[in-house]
């Protein structure tokens, strides 16, 4: 693919430095780089590969000394970088505009402009799809569901019915939305299903990672507010609902009707009870183990998690600990000899 | 979708007080049913709820008080409530009955009577489908296996060949049976594939979560025992087995060749050694490491995973810890005193 | 499926011992083996069964005593077996060779001699496709993607655009390769994603388990080198690098720009901070946290991850901790009474 630069510095209205006849066929860190690449410099320390870069034309800031090399000047290169490599890699689609013709799509769904539908993928009845959303091969979309526009849906990914969906969401390959909650009655010695008659909704800009699981609510909704980030294999159980903006590392899990709020942070594989509120802004260290509400702006961590200077005295401790055992052995010692000393003392007074 | 009121007081043995005529479109929680909904009370402190609840009828106990409301008396109302889910929500098949002509199914397969095989299903030779099991779109069913009836295998799950699932099994999206265990021979300074020969099987009543996954055994079998319900993400190892009516929670991982009882209760993220016995109604803590094996009935939890009470008194000791270093220190300080006085005392009496 | 005792011989250089026309149906240990079936003895104990087995042919060692039993000798029988499971069980392909009429190849991809390409994969543009590989049903291969020769890659895995594998490597059923990595730059009160650029390579050799994901690199390479296994439902976050012949147990987690080294073992469930170095031959456990980088060699456990001897010191300590709790407000009582009788002396002494 080739884009020339004087429409990539439109895109973000750059001046361009030099050749105006450029065109750019990839994006590269300053150092790999090659021939036809644009590539950008943001901090000082990398000014030195501006001699030695085979990239083609470089994004740098309005202060950056001139060079022989073609550049391109906007006040924030790093984000100019970032805005031009999203439009770049959108000109190169990998499905198709229009529905494939082994897409198989269900009665009274209705499906809106400039769609990209690909091959094998089914969609229940009745569902609708949003303008300029893209669905990658082999999807799996249940009866009523409803997807918002310019969405991208990766490759095997899988939505239940009803469930609702909202625009600019990504959902990437192995995506399962709206699998049942895990709820049992047990009596009589076995478990019985509990049904689950909730949905999953995903708000706007919402971005589901690879293999994510965000089961039904058992009535109501399991949500996902605007502009969360989940990333890969991660649990999120019915009836959870997490406030906007807030981001999720990998593998994480989140137990049944448990509330997250707004710019909340969490770790890699941390873990959250049930029932619990997670309080805007608190941060959850990776591997956390969270066995109670969370307050506003907190930095927890550990198993169970507690506040991070807590958990950093105790571990600090608890590195002293043997050596303390020892302490303690050698000072019970010394109280020992005393006692014998002062008995002594006290015999000889006696004898007096 | 709708059904007569009275087709529903049947199917749990209810009596009608008010009335009959009711149709029932949906079913919802009392304080979020609409027109139309069938709902419930089954805790005295939803009770206020009646008068004000849009449901059309409301499932109640026996003892209930009358209601300008239409109400369905049973003895257990909530049980009632969930056998009549479970069949309300059946009644809507998301699966056409009989098999989708894009369904590819191999040579020497048997189909039970009124099975529904989704669109894009491919099966392979020689297995057997009982009757009146679903099949999602986009499953892939491997040769050999066999499936009992009125199993529920959503989309996306992938089943390989000669395993063996039982009657009313459910299956969640993205659920994988019956991959290669992780097995190998290290020899000159590389791994060497152990080949895996051997099997999964999954009794009656058997559920899995989405995204889990279920090696197969290197020789005999995998085996999960009746009743047992696996939440979202878990990893179960090659020749584990996991007897009769346990549950575990979403993200825990079983490692080769352990055995899990029955009526064993593991929380989220929990992870076991290979080789290990856990008893029948052991209790596994979220996040516990299970590095030994458990007895019947014991409650472990944390890493190692120990028994509970003996957790909770080291992590309360722990927590004293940094208080404890400064009393040390302190005690420390008193002692010197002791000592530098005891010797004051000793060299008066040698100076008399 | 039946070969003959012979041919089966000749697969590793063994010599027979009694009935030379034996034909083999199966393989199963000594104690599980049916007639029809060949076993195996490698360890002394098992000798015993050599008199009761059902098998029709034992491999065993150069001295194992004579037998009425058809006897298979070679130096290594626990390896002969495994290399004739290896070949025993690829003689009864899952897939039919060549491609299956209802695959959907992308132009200008270019596929190998001897591949077998199962029903409903769908494969990209200006893809390679390597002499011999197996690709079973429902799978999603991206544009430009290369795949060398010998690999089998199971049911309903996905690989992105431009990710390249290389031979003989496996990859099981939900299997995600080349998801975006998880990036975002926080601006304005809402994440904005960084366009995910780069690729993952997997070298020759790799397995990677059943709904495990391997994010592509931010730009350059995610790089998983020659003969690394990956167990099941693990995290590789974008740029992660495992170096040759690391193994990695199911359910662990490593975020982005860690550097995995050679000969590395890692339990399950253990998760690794970003842009750490682990060393070569380092082993980390089940569950550990590791927030550092880790030397050669060294044996890490626990959260936070430290030296294995360091935390088995600690723990016992803390094991002891509760105890010491109640001997140290002894040490105290003592303390006290001491310091009383001081007094008492001292008072004594001003008294004279």
């Amino acid at each position: 693919m080739t884009v020339r630069l004087i429409d990539i510095a439109s895109w973000v209205d750059a001046t361009i430095e030099g050749d105006e006849s450029v065109e750019i066929t990839g994006l590269a860190k300053i150092e790999e780089a090659q021939t036809g690449y644009l590539s950008f410099i943001a901090n000082p320390k990398y000014q030195k590969f501006i001699e030695t870069t085979n990239a083609s034309a470089v994004l740098v800031g309005k202060d950056f000394p001139s060079s022989s090399k073609t550049l391109l000047r906007t006040s924030d290169p790093y984000f100019s970088f970032l805005q031009i490599a999203r439009r770049f890699y959108q000109q190169a689609p990998q499905v198709e505009k229009g529905i494939h013709p082994t897409a198989i799509i269900g009665e009274g769904t209705r499906i809106g402009a400039d769609v990209a539908i690909g091959a094998y993928v089914v969609i229940g009845k009745n569902c609708e799809i949003g303008e300029g959303t893209v669905i990658f091969p082999l999807c799996f979309v249940g009866d009523r569901v409803r997807i918002g526009g310019d969405c991208l849906i990766y490759a095997h990914t899988s939505i239940r019915e009803d469930c609702r969906i909202g625009d600019r969401c990504i959902l990437h390959m192995g995506a399962v939305v709206g699998a049942d909650g895990f709820g049992f009655a047990f009596q009589n010695g076995r478990f019985h299903k509990l049904p689950q008659m909730g949905i999953v909704v995903l708000e706007n800009d919402v971005e589901i990672g690879a293999n994510t699981s965000i089961d039904r609510a058992t009535m109501g909704e399991t949500i996902i507010r605007e502009g969360v980030k989940l990333d890969n294999l991660i649990q999120v159980a019915h009836n959870v609902e997490i406030d906007q903006h807030t981001a999720i590392a990998a593998q994480a899990g989140i137990s049944g009707s448990t509330k997250i709020g707004k710019y909340v942070q969490i770790g890699g594989q941390a873990g959250f009870a049930g029932h619990l509120q997670v309080a805007d802004r608190a941060k959850i260290g990776a591997q956390a183990g969270v066995t109670k509400s969370v307050p506003a702006g907190e930095f927890v961590t550990g198993y169970p998690a507690r506040p991070f200077r807590v958990e950093m005295r105790e571990l600090a401790s608890l590195a002293r600990l043997p050596e303390m055992v020892k302490q303690m052995r050698e000072l019970e010692k010394r109280v020992i000899e005393l006692e014998h000393q002062i008995e002594e003392l006290n015999a000889r007074k006696t004898e007096k």
